[in-house]
């Protein structure tokens, strides 16, 4: 449809370096995650708000893991800038983005002892602890290829949304949400991340392993496809 | 219903040491697992075929899993005499158990190319990669406690299918599956792991910390649960 | 001799709890750490300059692998509470005490690029990997206990030449080392230490694991001995 | 001196692929460590018995800790063929190599309870547990590099005493040490080694990150070298 947003013509970033070669060669799989029903219930508004409440209870319990996980890269960083480098990373999710959640969780009626108190669900356990593994198993590279897909899908369909004609601005109680990955913090968050990981890439020899990084990528994507529907099981 | 099979009465084992008290104290999950459908599909030979199969890859796909966790048992020890116990357990799954596995695949059709490019499931990642996250985040007590539901449930399951009255054995196709679990092998194989969680336990101050064994226990047993139903998803 | 500073009188502290048990338990090779001539050499000021700056400079490597260590205690955590509190150790070392030491070093001439061009010895990689290597074997309670012979030993050796009425203050060009850890910033971060180190210690089953914690305790202990003779072949 | 054994000339395989070209490139450190007094003691025989006893023991305790680096490379295979192959080198260790090893020191005088009890040394302690740090941060490649110059370096040490005109025959203690690691079955398992790791190289990209694995290599034959003068500390 003339006018839509389309990733490759409106935000190049996300087709370059190894990320953007990643996405590419798992189009289909990508597809299905960033077109996924809940982007487009968020988009229209429609979505049940229970379900978007589940997400968000499991999306909170998922950056408890993403921290530890950030604690991995500080530990396998081998020069002292990739290890304050990764270390904000953590610091931002632990002292800044775990309390902005729970500020954004309280509008949405959930209150902090429900989110400590929540059982993490099958899909949240499947993509975290896939992470973790892969973070435990491989180097730091293997890290930030599983961990490249929610960077850069979150930002797509930010933008995507944020740009789009066709999502209802007006008395859509996830605006904030579209709002907030669509935004400029996010954006240059995720601009950096593409940065860090083509120079990573670079001196990890990611050409040559480029077969078994798109295995972990596809698996990654898939995982979080999955997780958009723990809205319905947490 | 009299002459049923009791766990607690015909084999006692079950009920008894570390392992026993974990049973006992997540008793709802617990029959939940040990209960399941799919359980009860296997015992009256009702359940459908594709669905077993499904079942068996996953299965196949789990057994690697495993041995990577034997491998991190093997890392953990402290004692030669316990890297050398770990060890046979790690060439006990790589040698035999996954030979005798495909081996039992091809009676249901399953070539072995099959079950090589299978996909994970998402109830075999959240389980294995959970399982493997506690491995590496605890010590040896932590890994041992998370794969013991797998160890005794299965026991369990095999010991009151073989039992009971109530089993389909003439005709049924999943009989052979109750004779493994239920046999003197698999029943000496869990004897002897449920004395080592016992030994380990007291040297590693099982006492003190049974809340956190206890949940992490627990979510085993709720991970393996969901991993029944990997057959329909599989 | 009368009038002499005694840890047992003088620091109660540093003889309770678990450190307190651990530390007495293996007091033969504790003496050896604390009474070590480099402290004698530091105390009377009379240790050659070129000695102290080789010590400065594994000093700087130490606290890089020490941050390492934090980093695995953040993964290792399992409350958020206990995350966060690993994750300020880690920004702390990272983004402050590097740069505190990078300082001191250049008042005794030696500048940030010969820090960084510094090849680690051999007693710096037999510390610091033991360490590392505990905190991935084991859990927690492992780690802060490989970590803990660092902290209070630090804290006696500043304490007591800082007390003591033969230490030359005067002229003794090693009377800043001598200020830092016997001063009231360093102490109120032992006092922490020693604290949390009991918590974990009742939650983790210290008393049931004694005998491990000891001997990882007093392998630590040997290993800061020979660290102190790096000076000689940094 | 014209007729010596050439390590470039009579075996070419320690020069070529990987191996061969990190070798190359740490020259002056790898003569330090194929051409120790230690090597030549062993040689002309006049090596202090009570030295060796001491490298015995201290070599028993790495056979431990190496095991344990084999159980990673279990962990961190992504084929169920490597992961059989590194499951072989496993048991290799655990069932047959120490057993070889304490019938070997019970002929020096060393009884296994000795074994047992010995305390690691700080040369073994580094060595050892740099490459358990390297395994756990890096992936499959870099443990394999820095495992690599035991395996070459005995290699080439066992080949060039055995061939040497120079080397004592006739009474010297040392020469069955000498046909074992210059003998055939041990440089069988070197040939397989090198091929191995030439394959690993190609799949995870060694050379672009080969800085970085000349490093780790570079670093652990400086460890080997040192653990030669384990025995006078042993």
């Amino acid at each position: 449809m003339t006018g839509e947003w389309q990733a490759e013509r409106d935000w190049p970033l996300l087709t370059q370096g190894l990320a953007g070669r990643l996405r590419q060669d798992c189009m289909k799989q990508w597809l299905d995650f960033v077109g996924h029903p809940f982007v487009e219930g968020v988009a229209s508004g429609t979505m049940e708000v229970e379900a978007f409440r589940n997400f968000l209870i499991q999306d909170y319990l998922y950056l408890i893991q993403y921290a530890r996980a950030c604690a991995l890269l500080v530990h396998k960083s081998d020069t002292l800038t990739a290890m304050r480098h990764a270390a904000q990373l953590l610091s931002g999710i632990l002292d800044t983005e775990l309390s902005m959640h729970v500020g954004y969780c309280r509008q949405w009626g959930i209150e902090e002892p429900a989110l400590e108190q929540a059982e993490e669900s099958i899909e949240l356990l499947a993509y975290s602890r896939f992470i973790l593994d892969r973070a435990q198993t491989g180097d730091m590279l293997d890290l930030l290829v599983t961990l490249a897909p929610c960077l850069i899908g979150y930002a797509e369909v930010g933008a995507r949304l944020h740009a789009s004609p066709r999502t209802v601005r007006e008395g859509n109680p996830y605006w904030s949400w579209i709002a907030l990955y669509g935004g400029d913090e996010y954006t240059a968050l995720v601009e950096d991340g593409v940065c860090r990981l083509n120079e990573v890439g670079a001196a990890y020899g990611a050409q040559a392993r480029y077969p078994t990084l798109l295995r972990e990528f596809t698996t990654a994507v898939r995982l979080e496809t999955v997780f958009w529907t723990t809205a319905r099981s947490g």
